[in-house]
């Protein structure tokens, strides 16, 4: 039951929102190991400035700003996190979504915190 | 202080934010013993689209969804989490809202993290 | 990489967003000492009804309420998570939103749970 929340800019969720709720549960789907029915997906589309940032923070070339809020248990270790990061920015890249424009954020809970319906 | 954030289809939310708001903070005030002015919910209306998920997962009939994050100090035992799960999915209901239809996530932070106007 | 969430009326958005940005921004480069480009901003405009709030709680006279989500790393102290709070909520008051109408909360995480750019 990872929990997605994606903040992005108005136009490009418009535009991709379909592409881009794929991309981020396929790359659960894999790396997770997640059940392919396990989709729970919000956006979030912003207005121009309403999602502030910092082009040079880190020393990349940021030009937009894409955040993915993934509440999830604490089951992972570290390196299946990193490669849940990895696989989703690849996946977004071929979207044309820039690897340097993501930011995403895991805010870990435990089973007892979920209710999914049942 | 636990903080509210409900995220719905803003035609539940046009017609029914009033009873959702009061069905989730009189849960919280039987089952964790909140005070009744202890009341913080932020509402997310979202546009068709938004919200997306998978109608099957968990093996029951998922129709809609309404996602509701609860933001609270660690100090609740699992039994009154699932008690307040129960409690506002059955208030939930009497609003004609299935409890296939709603998820609830907690995130559980201390007392430190707290700034409520004071 | 704190990232900070805004939900606030969309009318004291229209009106002050750059300010707040800044302000929130300045107190935690003062207080958290973090470089002055770890800027991560989401900021979530609510029309009437959305934002609710009791105005007594906490024995306070609340008029409004702006909340402000912070998720960061678990590394700071708690007297300097209060000092934080007590920056901001002074910056916000030279914009003239009134301490007693700011809530803040904190949600920690960790370095792994974290990619931003690179």
């Amino acid at each position: 039951m990872p929990l997605i929340q994606v903040h992005l800019d108005r136009k490009l969720y418009d535009e991709s929102a379909d592409q881009i709720a794929e991309a981020i549960h396929e790359a659960q789907i894999k790396v997770l190991e997640i059940p392919a029915n396990d989709r729970f997906q919000l956006f979030v589309p912003h207005d121009a400035g309403e999602i502030r940032f910092d082009p040079t923070y880190g020393g990349v070339d940021r030009r937009s700003l894409l955040v993915i809020q993934i509440t999830m248990v604490a089951r992972y270790p570290v390196k299946l996190k990193r490669a849940l990061y990895e696989e989703i920015v690849a996946r977004l890249e071929e979207l044309g979504i820039r690897h340097e424009d993501v930011q995403i954020a895991v805010r870990e809970n435990h089973y007892e915190d979920w209710y999914a319906g049942f």
